[in-house]
């Protein structure tokens, strides 16, 4: 179930929690009860536009699909809307990923690209993490 | 798809992020590299032994079904393991319920019960907030 110990050095913290949306109106009307809309951004590069929420601890990120050809597409299709992934940062994603590569894990996609707000990101896949879509965020 | 608006008082806080795991040792050998393993708890009423992992922010709640035939055990074997609920810190869950109630939302089980520490919990049905399974605790 857990093949790779995922090892990471200390100064991770918990970012975001990642819920998949038809409607990014919608979902903030919900979730923006539990703190505040802190603006959108679309990621072309993921297919994404997305909302963050911020609340007293970590933000919710409301990530809806650029179109149904999209990995949140498909996920959407195959799921319905829910919750998608968790979101991490790590100190230094490039050793973090060689690390993990190194043990086995498997990654979605190329290893590090751009994510929201111009930071450095990587996805674990769920088959090396127990069944978590795990989002690495690069610290700087 | 967002048939209730929940419409929170403020004050509310994510507590949580629960993720269903079929082996404790296993889930808390990955997620530990995150934070603290904070101790062990049964909620036979749930069917349910959990492992908190505390975070820099909010906690990793590691959940693993007591039997096959548990609201979790039968999660795991429709979905695997993954992520199973969020959850919330309100003011006051009573209130907070009705409200809830009189606006049409469903819940999952009976209104209020005893969750993990002792705490009042009750959950938010996923067709009632756009798919996610969502737990408020009460705030004391």
């Amino acid at each position: 179930m857990l093949p790779v110990d995922l090892n990471l050095p200390p100064g991770c913290a918990i970012d975001h929690i990642a819920i998949a949306v038809e409607d990014l109106d919608a979902g903030e009307s919900l979730y923006s009860q539990f703190g505040l809309a802190a603006g959108r951004e679309s990621i072309a590069s993921e297919g994404v536009e997305v909302s963050f929420i911020a609340t007293a601890g970590t933000r919710i990120e409301l990530i809806r699909p650029l179109g149904p050809d999209t990995p949140v597409g498909r996920f959407l299709l195959r799921n319905g809307p829910g919750l998608h992934h968790i979101a991490i940062v790590v100190p230094n994603i490039d050793s973090t990923l060689e690390q993990l590569v190194g043990q086995g894990a498997r990654l979605v996609g190329e290893r590090v690209r751009t994510g929201a707000a111009g930071r450095s990101v990587a996805f674990l896949h769920p088959r090396s993490t127990g069944g978590v879509l795990i989002e690495l965020i690069a610290a700087s």
